[in-house]
């Protein structure tokens, strides 16, 4: 990018502070930027990193002071996005249908499609407009993929999975495959519970790398519009999940787990199976949660308790020793009392 | 699907309770079905919800009292696992051998397989018959499939994999890996350890999606006959697993952990190297095992406990406030005694 | 392998104790080596397990004393990576540039390198010498590979992605994708913050099965050289890894996470965003760490705190019951105390 503070502050209705000439050349963030490079500001926490930064302008909120050229911005984040945006937009490998690639004659596909060399695309399969399938990407039998789906580099998806508009899938994440259902036989041996529902996933869902959601066993596993899904998260069979929820890496549902809407787990997170997790709810990293929880709680540890008393219980437990000294104490003062006592 | 709860109930040997002429369109769970649909009580603990589902019947035990016509048997996931199998039969894909798949001339097949475009085997695998591996799906040098094994898509196995008779990997799962193995040089540096052994699977084994199985350093990595492994598991190099153990999702098993037969894991457990987890045994999510677990012991807990003193436990932390609190009430009493004993 | 414990006592420049014309056909653990097979025990701890072994010979230190005959050298672990070394050499296909595989026009490519069928590799890409890359995988529009990497099957490196030299990836691996960055809108929705940073992995480091690296928001996400990372680790955005640090399985990092040099994280560990890990320090099994770690400081347990009060606090927590029973019996002792002064 080749730019002066002046043209950003145009692009995002922000107000320059400092030498306007200022000549930018890339953006990058306080711990990497060097002369040329804008940094940013989008969490106040973090500015007096800017010091020690050797960025030549930055952008930031109204108020906070900076020591060189500044954008000022109401909400530095969204005109980060802005910037990102406009001078690195996506761009995407031009494919058109490749003759390397397979499509079941029955497959349909829509306009200005994208399809890569070594996709695999199975029978009765439709595809919208503009959809984006790289390489060694499988698409099972009767999928249905919505218009400007991103399938990235080898993901997997098993038969009758359906996404909506607008979905990402990033590589190796593996969407469809049979939940873990099994019965135990006399012998204790396993049989296989068949595995023949669906997944149906919804409008600008995002799923991360390596993330697996398995098919409901007979209904669907369903995951609604603008869920966001990170790296290494585990879906069980037959879990729903309401619109707008964010699943950090490495969570792990279980099967029948029910999430609601708008509710944020953090990493590592983990939820056994039938439980409800309601709207709105916030699960901190590593917890595990047996238990359902109630629309707008936050709850942490394992097992999940509300959030205060999870920090309630850290707070006790780190003074444990302590307590320990103190019953010693009080054993050996009621013991002197008694003995006195006994004495007198 | 298209039956009578008559027609059903002759396939499962059931009793027809109420109007035997229902006619059944599809099976789904109680949270999910609707007019047409037939759902099913396997566990009493849900069935509270079947006043709030809409399904036209239910498979339901010979006792529990239901509002609808019902299919009534001994064991109803049984019934369900017969109804599955009958109506949703699993097909696969019928390549043959897909002249786009790459077979290293000393490959050998069995009968009836069904390899598909873009799959590449390596020199010396063996394929017993009716093996089906789906698109992109790696084999190794010398790898050695049982009969009826499928590998779903974008499977990687390395080089001298064996896998039993009808064993299931599913897509995106990694078998056979370098094990994590490294010497710490004097300059702080590690030097590989060469990964040369290998890893032997049993008859039957299912092995989950994205889930990582390391090849031993030097002998083998061994999964014994008739084990479920979930997604996103972790078995490190030279862990042994006994037959008919089940492996919940995203459990991690360090190198030469020692599993028995017929243990149960739960999610997101970790077992430390070298320990020996005995047979019948059954670990709660999240546990992180660190020392031996004796055969048919219950474990909970970071570090693993017996379930019960876990259990224990969790009902001492949440009583600690009350704790801390009778502790300074005592102090205070105490305190008061002495005072008194001082002044008379 | 075909040797007598002469021939490699000479490779070793090791001592044999007992018969030197010992043939050995085989190396082998302890728990699986027979007849003809070197055993080893490179750690002591283990050492009783030799009793039962039917190993013809075992490879030890200099000074434990053994039942059979015996290698002796300085460092049993260093020989039998010599020992693996020599009689069981890698040897990766040869695939030359595979005319299978699809490289862009702008492709470079070094000397001698191997690249497999079903392989595409992007515009603007550089590979080095001996590159090896194995069936299935994918790699971005001008990433730079080092020479002597490998990339195992079904490897996924979005664009940008920069390896150094002998850099391992094993299969599956996801290097690249988009790091999880999103902004929260005025309606709950969130928005997606372009990911348009770069991965920039140094030289020797070696990343496990199904491992993911987000590429960063903006700048890099770095590792540097000799760093080694376990199967299905999740790295964020923006992390940075310094040198011979080593990762265990399942371990999450979520965005700028800065990890020192020569750390040691052992499995399922979880590190909070923008936390920072000394070098030379080394965090316990499942520890959940929300606090940066200072050079040196070994930790445990969630949250985590220094290791040795992490202990001290599982011993207090082993004795909850007893403490609660000593102040239930205080609280007796005392209202005796304070009845008795009442009444005399």
């Amino acid at each position: 990018m080749q730019a002066t503070l002046a043209d950003l502050a145009r692009l995002l209705a922000a107000e320059v502070e400092g030498e306007a000439q200022t000549r930018i050349t890339g953006i990058a963030p306080l711990e990497q930027a060097g002369p040329g490079d804008l940094t940013f500001i989008t969490q106040r926490r973090y500015a007096a990193r800017l010091a020690a930064c050797r960025a030549s302008a930055v952008l930031v909120d109204r108020h906070l002071p900076v020591d060189r050229p500044a954008l000022r911005v109401a909400d530095p984040l969204h005109a980060l996005i802005v910037l990102l945006e406009h001078f690195f937009p996506l761009r995407h490998p031009r494919w058109g249908i490749d003759p390397r690639a397979v499509l079941h004659p029955s497959v349909t596909v829509g306009a200005d499609v994208s399809i890569a060399p070594y996709v695999v695309i199975e029978a009765g399969a439709r595809l919208g407009d503009r959809v984006v399938v790289y390489p060694g990407t499988y698409i099972g039998a009767e999928c249905v993929i919505g218009d400007e789906c991103v399938l990235y580099a080898n993901v997997s998806l098993y038969a009758r999975v359906h996404l909506g508009r607008g979905v990402i899938v990033h590589s190796g994440a593996v969407i469809g495959a049979d939940g873990f259902g099994f019965q135990r036989q006399a012998d204790g041996s396993y049989r296989k519970i068949p595995q023949v529902g669906r997944v149906v996933i919804g409008d600008g869902v995002e799923i991360g790398a390596n993330t697996c959601i398995d098919r409901a066993t007979v209904g669907d596993t369903t995951i609604a519009a603008g869920t966001k899904i990170d790296n290494l998260v585990q879906i069980g069979h037959n879990v729903t999940i309401g619109a707008h929820t964010v699943l950090a890496g490495q969570v792990g549902l279980a099967g029948s787990v029910r999430v609601g809407a708008h509710v944020r787990m953090a990493g590592q997170v983990g939820v056994a199976d039938h439980v409800t997790i309601g709207d709105h709810s916030a699960i901190g990293a590593q917890a595990g949660v047996a238990q359902d929880v109630p629309p707008g709680a936050a709850v942490w540890g394992t097992p999940a308790m509300p959030l205060t008393a999870c920090k309630r219980l850290h707070v006790y437990t780190s003074r444990l020793g302590e307590l320990f000294q103190q019953v010693r104490q009080l054993q050996q003062r009621v013991a002197q009392l008694e003995a006195r006592e006994r004495r007198s």
